[in-house]
């Protein structure tokens, strides 16, 4: 088998006997017996020319991703290769960034965190989410988790999603609800159609005051816009992702009030990694030992 | 009608026509015609002794609490008078400020805040909420909100209260409980019974990097023992509430590493102001209108 990175191999220990683990991303260190590789677990983001590593593997078998997303892959896949993704291993990671980030926000733990450090009892009266609307963009699990927790706390959730269906608006509705949201969680995939959906006159249709929350994808917003919104003290945010990515040093978007930046945090943590990983390990034993693999999204070996 | 100071008397406009609304906490300063008086709303925390208010009031017919429990006015209020609390105002608030807390440590939003103040993006993977085990100490409305947030994110609960029902713990079991805790959560009200209960014992039975919230009241949990925790850094810790309380600067609480203190403004939010003296105003509405009171805990007028 053939995996990314050598901490994707260290974490993927112990496999079965017999199993011989290689490293390649597909770069110039092509490692010997590649052309044996029956099973193959991509980088996850990015990294690893799709192209190449195929090429390099006539005796693949089984293909096995660590993103819930196929789109990459199931074009290439070649006929008799098994395509399995990460469904299930992602769990809530992403939503509770946007959840806690606008949680401090509302409650304004960087203030009082500031005050902690100085030593100081400085008791603020803080707003709180109770009747507060929030506009999801993408009403997958993500969007659905972020309105879930929120809604604990008496928040009202309406969605929109590319397709309008029971429940969730389509992306058309989007302009004429905005101006009723005091949170907008950006949760949908980047695509040509949603690059830049977030834009200046979308921004502007926010009510004073409103929070902007991206754990999606930083081009989804137009920063720029964004910014001057921050800089007028007009919006606050919350974002997990940003564009440019990373953010520079010198950017302006550091300094904006009312802001509160992760670097990209939301999904990649220890919890993933430990499903991620174990779901690659126990699909590489149930290849070993010919039972069916779990996950499957393209034809069955 | 009597309120206990001048920010309850503004918030409470506009009152009926008719209605005289006098501001008086018990002190020197006794307002003319106070003993006309036939609906008190009392401060919401302490100040102004109960006894010194009603033996000034001979005429008054309602009390209208903010807060929910009613245990001070209930044995003092004179035969005759209608006692009504604040269920409903209250909310999630303090609920929020345990779930923000935790989630920041959990997702080491301190940390990702001194970066950003840097200028630096460092992407450390942290830990996530998926399957940790959350100890609820109070299974009350409080209590239960936590447990409902945390829960969305592949948190497992159990409660504990004084006393043992369908789905819940009793205190008795709770030091066989808080080995298997990656959470403890404390929402239940101070009484003799609850006073030092965290004691050293307990948070030494605590696994390794468990996490103390407390929102409720300081004096439940046993300062001198969280501290040595803390600066051991064996357990994390949220507090809203400290003992004592507020914290003297120079308290070495304010220094202990992985710990988040925000100066007791779980409840007391611009939301609970709005639906508290929202109340305050539709019950003297109700009253002057002849109409049934509502939160009634003592005997109808």
């Amino acid at each position: 088998m053939c995996v990314p990175d050598e901490s994707a191999r260290q974490q993927i220990e112990p496999v079965p006997d017999g199993v011989r683990v290689l490293v390649w991303n597909g770069g110039d260190d092509v490692p010997e017996g590649i052309a044996d590789t029956e099973f193959l677990q991509p980088g996850y983001m990015g990294g690893g020319e799709a192209e190449t590593l195929l090429a390099a593997m006539p005796q693949l078998r089984v293909i096995q991703l660590l993103s819930a997303g196929v789109e990459r892959w199931l074009p290439l896949k070649p006929d008799g290769v098994t395509l399995c993704n990460g469904k299930g291993v992602h769990g809530g990671g992403t939503a509770e960034l946007a959840v806690v980030g606008v949680m401090a926000l509302v409650r304004r733990l960087p203030f009082f965190l500031g005050e902690q450090a100085a030593r100081r009892w400085t008791e603020v009266t803080t707003d709180d989410l109770d009747g507060k609307r929030l506009l999801v963009l993408g009403a997958g699990d993500i969007g659905r988790r972020i309105a879930a927790a929120l809604e604990v706390f008496g928040v009202q959730t309406t969605y929109v999603a590319r397709t309008a269906r029971d429940g969730v608006h389509g992306v058309d509705e989007l302009r004429s609800l905005v101006p009723e949201a005091d949170i907008l969680a950006v949760a949908m995939p980047l695509t040509d159609q949603t690059r830049g959906l977030v834009d200046a006159e979308l921004l502007a249709a926010l009510p004073d005051g409103a929070i902007v929350a991206n754990i999606a994808r930083g081009a989804i917003v137009d920063t720029d816009a964004l910014l001057a919104e921050l800089q007028a003290e007009r919006l606050h945010a919350v974002l997990d992702v940003t564009d440019p990515e990373p953010l520079p040093e010198d950017h302006p978007l550091w300094q904006a009030p009312n802001l509160i930046i992760t670097p990209h945090v939301g999904g990649g943590t220890h919890g993933w990694e430990r499903r991620a990983y174990g779901l690659v390990r126990a699909q590489i034993e149930r290849y070993v030992a010919g039972k069916p693999l779990e996950n499957v999204v393209g034809e069955t070996y």
